[in-house]
């Protein structure tokens, strides 16, 4: 199959090119990994990060020593520091001929916050090796940290994500995950919110509900569904595997998910993990959770959502230079795939309703 | 330095954060590559890709056979295919609640024009294996390449991309650069034809001469001027050490350049490659000719440029997430990096004039 599909969210388009998925390969990859003895991250070491802002642990257990469960630390090599002693810029307006190079751009202090949300005191490296209730809990640090960076008047939109392996960005092994909260709306929200208010002005609907009941109907891009959430290969995937998760009422933003609709959602998200490791030998990847920017009109439009990449192929020149994608792996064989490896994941766990 | 900066191009930001260039890595890679002599792309293997659709040859050697210099072959495994049976699609229009998922998206046939310029019959690897007059013959082919897919009514605009290591995307290691040809315009050409449309319709000037000229003056982003050329690293460098090649001309198409340019501008790539490879000891790296889509009234808008990206980060959940960029080597740490390292390069070539 060979077609161009565009994201109506933000208007750029993928190449589906099945046809590129038989292609020989002159390079083979290995790859050593540092002896987990000498992870920061473990149970026993914490004093190799940054003192932690918050964490679950025993009772009377003080801080950054052992007897924790999840542990949120400052990131050691913020990509945004917090330094909160500037003015908040206004909008950038259309520069002016005869400008600096760096007026005619815009820029604006790199003030935020980094987070690392270290997920188990044991040296586990994939969402996998958790349990349900375990991944549960880390949902629920999530959604803790991103009601916490709200307060900070600076901070405009925050982030969630996860690097697991290193062809998905991770420096380190230890399974882990990272908050940063940015002093703008990000460039994906600002495009997702312009084309889901034009929607909405329109319509009066949002553009994300919609695309859910459509899905529904066709069904043949679903993986899961569950009484609040439905996890499908969106039509215009990016990259091969790409699935979203979304809850079916619509729901701005992700900090106002309840403890039970958490430990629904750790359910949805580990069955989809198990049948990418599953399909793809423990391929890397990057979960993400893109949840609405921070001021209050934004929260009824935006309908939150986590987006899975298994990292399967590499941006090159193409990507870099289009912003176009291409993805050799149509959506409706990538949801046929792994809802077979779905099947045989849940008959030890039948917390997923399957479709079809 | 910490500091987020934002593409007056494409409204997009990168957060320049040289803190993270420090990090520790648990992952070590090695690769191995295939033996060059069972290359598909070496002379005396011609029958082993696609028959040839151009080649610069010696007079009288038949296609398909030995004998030529560069050899441009359809890609055995193409994005985009060439039927053309298709009637061109209108403007996407806001979707319709009710309407199909697909219809929700939008789709157009995945037609287009997907070419592999093989720019040695020898098994070299990087640019920087060829000389300068090599080179200049690859500029020219991948004029000469855009020149001939314009004249095909269903394509609407065009990019020449390299992929040089597993890094990069590449597949194959043997010399080789790709021409796309898209049905619809990029979504990165959009968005910068969209700025630019703006800036001149309020300033009756471009954006990119403006940038130009303010990049010459502070100069310290500037790695090498000629008299046709500006080699420079973008103010929002989304990558470490990416460098943008311009001519000081305003000229919206790759197309329309001379033989005499391309030999200056073949000069000053090769300088740039060279410097990068010195610096970072032959990195993975892409490059791309970014030139307007094929219509009349964009050309006049346009400014064309060449986009170096030395593969030496791996994009991230952030960056998915976000679209916005992290870059721990600010761009004038990357120009004065590559000064130093063009100024021992240049004692054996004195074709590139460098700057302070």
């Amino acid at each position: 199959m060979n077609e161009l599909r565009r994201d109506p969210l933000t208007g750029q388009w993928v190449i589906i090119s099945e046809e590129r998925s038989g292609r020989p390969q002159d390079f083979l990859v290995k790859r050593s990994v540092r002896p987990s003895r000498q992870c920061p991250f473990c149970e026993g070491h914490e004093e190799e990060t940054p003192s932690e802002v918050f964490s679950t642990r025993s009772e009377h257990s003080p801080h950054n020593t052992p007897g924790w469960q999840i542990r949120v630390v400052p990131n050691k090599y913020p990509a945004l520091l917090p330094t909160f002693d500037h003015e908040d810029e206004g909008a950038f307006l259309l520069p002016q001929p005869g400008c600096t190079a760096e007026d005619l751009y815009g820029a604006t202090a790199g003030s935020g916050i980094h987070e690392v949300i270290i997920e188990s005191p044991k040296h586990l490296v994939r969402s996998t090796d958790l349990n349900a209730k375990q991944l549960s809990n880390v949902l629920r640090m999530y959604r803790n940290r991103l009601q916490n960076i709200r307060k900070n008047k600076h901070i405009r939109s925050g982030i969630i994500f996860k690097n697991a392996g290193p062809e998905a960005g991770a420096t380190m092994e230890h399974i882990h995950s990272q908050l940063i909260g940015l002093p703008i709306v990000a460039p994906l929200l600002t495009a997702e919110l312009d084309a889901i208010t034009k929607y909405r002005g329109k319509y009066d609907r949002c553009l994300l509900c919609d695309l859910i009941s459509a899905e529904k109907q066709t069904a043949k891009r679903v993986i899961t569904t569950t009484d609040r959430y439905i996890a499908f290969c969106p039509y215009a995937s990016r990259q091969p595997y790409e699935t979203w998760i979304l809850p079916h009422v619509h729901q701005g933003d992700f900090d106002s998910v309840s403890d039970e609709s958490c430990d629904e959602l750790a359910n949805v998200l580990l069955c989809t993990l198990q049948s990418v490791d599953a399909l793809l030998n423990k391929p890397a990847y990057n979960y993400m959770i893109l949840t609405a920017p921070f001021d209050t009109a934004s929260i009824s439009h935006y309908h939150w959502r986590i987006v899975i990449i298994p990292r399967t192929t590499i941006q090159a020149g193409f990507e870099f230079g289009t912003l176009c994608g291409i993805n050799p792996i149509a959506p409706e064989r990538a949801a046929h795939d792994l809802r077979n490896y779905q099947q045989s994941v849940s008959t030890t766990d039948d917390d997923c309703e399957l479709v079809d």
